[in-house]
């Protein structure tokens, strides 16, 4: 019993997923899912990306929370067009809450639209929202065993941003360990080494996004 | 018809949890769940924990993670008794699968069973499962921010471990708004700054645990 009710919802969100996707494809809209623990620096990477970028492509925010509109405030204050959905008990978002994001923003030519998941390794990993990248951003500090403990969001991943490279002095980080979990997962994933606080890597990952932003809609401009 | 499914979940499992409590109790278990992210320093308290006190306590530990055996390997390495517990895609463990490891152990006197839980700082809030004590861990690197997005799982908590002190100096840590967003929900809660890695703070923490001991098996010869 337990099993269908949890196909059940997951059939049900990868319908809404499907139709947010079509969406998002006739808006022009490059949706970027950002998943990671608690505190690896999703607001952070998002809000370097954006002033990276931000010349170039038109950025949109959702974020995803329990509780609270720090991120969603962090976002205001630089301009970025915001939707808070706080999720209460639930541990991850769905395709349902985010098409009743859809209307609260205007969609101009080059749009990204990221999504901040709810903090959570596990549960987003099983929910689709209709994205178009799905990235996990990892932090020195959380340590290198983390694609071995939580293979299905590192599964689920087009790319891996690993943050807090800064720090890498002073924790015990085995990145041996880090690139050879996730190769094993996932031979070909991308990997950018990025410190939000001293802005090292952003240039790669933003090169990259960009690259897809171009791959997937080739009639832009840009 | 969620909600309702989400309710018997919760009550099927509330009834396991406190027959877990009836056999704890009995056999003199202190059962010590302790949550935290991804990366927190879980496995490292608890090893710190169990050097601090191995001569007055008889330590148990249960593992809860999506995959891995790498932390149980650790306990083993240690000498200490251990049950693996892999949930594959359940984000939490729960008063079930307790109640089904409970039998692979044997108890003496003055048991602390750590059941260390999947990194997790939403889903693991939810479920009891028969424990006496509720610990969260932060830690620095993590943000300050945490009380405020995950408020559940602190208001759960009867103590938060803040580990990696030593790495004050080099994160952006506002330590009073980390105090402020606990005390707003939950005045009195006792708050441990530790560093698993230098092993400041632990002395006063394996006192409260001691303590707590004693509180709850006031027949001990401790």
């Amino acid at each position: 019993m337990k099993i269908d009710v949890r196909r059940n919802i997951l059939e049900a969100n990868q319908e809404l997923a499907l139709q947010n996707r079509e969406f998002f494809q006739k808006n022009k809209v490059l949706v970027v899912n950002i998943m990671a623990a608690p505190g690896a620096g999703k607001t952070s990477t998002i809000l370097k990306t954006v002033d990276l970028l931000r010349k170039k492509l038109r950025f949109l925010v959702i974020e995803g929370d329990i509780a609270s509109r720090i991120d969603a405030e962090k976002m205001e204050s630089r301009g970025i067009p915001v939707v808070q959905i706080n999720t209460g008990h639930m541990c991850h978002l769905d395709a349902n809450m985010i098409k009743g994001a859809l209307s609260k923003f205007t969609y101009g030519a080059d749009n990204i639209l990221f999504i901040e998941n709810v903090g959570n390794l596990v549960c987003p990993a099983e929910f689709s929202l209709g994205e178009g990248l799905n990235i996990v951003i990892s932090s020195v500090p959380e340590g290198h065993d983390k694609p071995y403990k939580y293979p299905g969001v590192y599964l689920k991943a087009d790319a891996v941003i690993l943050n807090k490279m800064d720090t890498l002095g002073s924790i015990d980080f085995e990145k041996d360990s880090f690139y050879e979990g996730i190769k094993a997962l996932h031979a070909d994933l991308p990997i950018f080494e990025v410190s939000c606080k001293t802005g090292e890597g952003f240039t790669e990952w933003g090169e990259w996004l960009l690259g897809k932003y171009r791959e997937n809609f080739p009639q832009t401009m840009l």
